[in-house]
């Protein structure tokens, strides 16, 4: 333990002023006497750095050290902590984190991005430099689920969890759903209304909800961070048509990222959409909002949602994390010292069982479940129900299937097979059908 | 700090051995090895005392020392912490946790009904010998909701909670709405299934709802905890029908404990049965769930839900807080010291503004309206909606009205002088209709 739990001060400089940047200092500033009736120390920013010094950013820094180059608040000795809100998995974040760490200061991050790629070196760092590294701002903001899952399940063994935790993709779903509009038509509306991002491809093709499945299945499992090697499928392949469909199997479609323990003591992580029952809470899960069920061995499920970004939920964890250093606390980054962490999960989507909902585009004409049905057939996939949609001589249209239990690895199989049929157009859909 | 920190040990006596004592005890002993990774410390059960020796618990007993007399754990040389599971606000649950504090020894509890009683005293104790009091199992087992305040959700003032957070209550309504059947029927099946207890009363007259709130709002709002002074109603009064009908105003009726800040400043306590929108998640929380909403400034609002009791939950709760305890962690029992506490709560239902259910049983005669509506005029409520249900020259029917927002105050004012109306039978049922 560093000096910093010694004195009435905790020392922060803020790397980063964003939304959440401004949305921290803010906190610190209007509840700074609450913070210091709760934790027995002030909170002070020292020192912050961005990249542009004019902007109006809602908040009065002039009482605040201005420093242009980030890197210089990782050496300073009037520091504590250094909280990181600069993103990005690279420099100037990396190095900064490495430098902050590596001069005996403890960081807080929202950087999902970058624990994601080197957690485990950072945290190697952290132990070594014995400070603390948190980041519960990393994953569903507005949600404590580092906190729930390090501290308040911690006496469980954790069988699964699922969760959604991009509210972009949740907003274009729910809203796809809502007005039958296309996945492109709602894109360009939530990027119109600051929802998406101008390259959307991290949050529509499920990267950053991998982000945070990697960190949530270190913490959960006591493995090694892996995003590299988890399953990822976005939300682009996904139409209108799915989301209604899916109702009919009184189900709603979201993108889930999931993490559990298969029966052979494997880890299985994979992101990607997910028919989910009504009857679950994540069905209830709307708009940009985030929701994470978790599974443990005694406690049974627990479910939780909010905010899962923005300036106020972000800076809430932000802060949160700050106050538990204010107070003394430290706890290792991923749940137990690294020397004490599990290989990285090595199952993906092919050892996903369960029910799958498979989605084909064909020509209409007689035969075709007749092509189709043997391919399913030789794997031992059975078919539970079956709806076409429409009917027209001139114009492809919709088969959806739904199967009895199957593996992943035989799903996929067949639905290559099925995808080189004459009478099918294009790939199809295969999205498995969760029972949670 | 006492010495419990420093050694590779954590020495702990459990204090009854009913369904949660054995579920600790099972918990200590499967999931050992991930507490001492997790931890870095064993967590090592010396001594138990409990009423009956003999009975089969369903875990091996023979290595730990059994004691008769409860109170002897609080003084032995070789514990560290008392976990009490006896239960009851009184003795002897009170004064073993109060010699265990004033003998320097942490305590871990279960026991709502004492806390809300003798928090502040316990609190006080604690911090005068420089101990820990723990109580995450006192409130919603299955949902770390007191970390969550505490901790989680630190950074925050809270604007309100708003919970479900008694299973047999939530239980016995589900049940009411699903099959039509009445309080009396399902709370008789109920008590089959042991969902309830044999003297139901705490759970269904809300005073368990209100042991638990008390907790929570002392937590939120740093204030002292009262239970004596919460606005307290059960669930005792409803009829199918309510629940039907509130279906019909796309809301489901739940038995809620609530705290939130006026605009005065005030905190505002109360349980009772309350509509709640289908389109919030506490609707959705079934059967024996437990829900809570928690609204902060900058977060939002943060929604958990998961089993409120039996063994797993409870037990998980109880060694997360042991967990906490081994790895060096003490916060303040009610997030703040009590001498920062501020005052108990001192509004109550009377201050609860908003939309309101009444529903009445009137004799079928013209002019009932007539007699009825004039009492609310003069106090300025204004009908929203009104329902008469059955129509028959023999028999009463109900009437059901919604309000729109109006005080507390004046409500059950007016429900008062409706009561007395010679066309109306018995007490008009009154219940908030919740807007989160």
């Amino acid at each position: 333990m560093n000096n910093q739990s010694h004195s009435s001060q905790l020392r922060v400089a803020l790397a980063g002023l964003g939304t959440v940047g401004a949305g921290v200092y803010k906190i610190l500033t209007q509840n700074a006497d609450l913070i210091k009736t709760r934790t027995g120390k002030t909170i002070e920013v020292v020192a912050v750095s961005a990249r542009n010094k004019s902007k109006d950013r809602g908040v009065d820094l002039s009482a605040v050290e201005w420093v242009d180059n980030p890197k210089s608040l990782a050496t300073r000795h009037d520091v504590d902590v250094v909280v990181e809100m600069m993103g990005g998995e690279g420099d100037p974040a990396f190095s900064l984190v490495k430098s902050a760490l590596g001069n005996g200061k403890s960081v807080v991050t929202a950087n999902k991005s970058l624990l994601a790629h080197h957690g485990l070196e950072l945290a190697a760092l952290a132990e070594q430099s014995n400070v603390s590294l948190m980041y519960e701002a990393a994953v569903a903001g507005g949600i404590p689920i580092i906190k729930m899952i390090r501290e308040g399940l911690a006496a469980n063994n954790i069988a699964g969890l699922y969760g959604i935790m991009n509210g972009t993709c949740n907003y274009i779903l729910t809203t796809m759903e809502r007005t039958g509009q296309s996945f492109g038509e709602v894109l360009k509306e939530a990027q119109a209304l600051g929802y998406a991002e101008a390259d959307p491809t991290l949050d529509v093709g499920g990267g950053d909800s991998g982000h945070k499945l990697a960190l949530l299945t270190a913490l959960a499992f006591g493995c090694k961070p892996d995003f590299d090697g988890l399953s990822l499928d976005g939300i682009d392949k996904l139409t209108a048509e799915d989301l209604t469909v899916a109702a009919e199997f009184d189900c709603r479609i979201k993108l889930i990222g999931q993490a559990k323990k298969l029966d052979d003591g494997r880890v299985l992580q994979m992101v990607g959409p997910c028919l989910v029952q009504k009857t679950s809470p994540l069905a209830h899960v709307d708009g940009v909002l985030n929701g994470i069920f978790v599974h443990g061995d005694f406690v049974g499920p627990s479910f939780t949602s909010g905010r899962g970004a923005g300036e106020g939920p972000t800076a809430s964890a932000i802060v949160a994390d700050l106050m538990d250093l204010a107070s003394g606390i430290s706890r290792p980054v991923f749940g137990v010292p690294t020397r004490s962490l599990n290989p990285s999960p090595t199952a993906s989507s092919d050892d996903w069982n369960g029910k799958f909902y498979i989605r084909l585009v064909v020509h209409d004409r007689p035969g075709v479940i007749a092509e189709i049905a043997p391919v399913l057939r030789d794997r031992k996939i059975s078919i539970e129900s079956l709806i076409q949609r429409g009917r027209s001589a001139d114009q492809p249209v919709s088969i959806i299937l739904t199967t009895h239990e199957t593996t992943g690895a035989d799903m996929h199989e067949a639905a290559g097979q099925i995808g080189k049929l004459g009478c099918v157009l294009g790939q199809p859909l295969v999205l498995p059908i969760l029972n949670i």
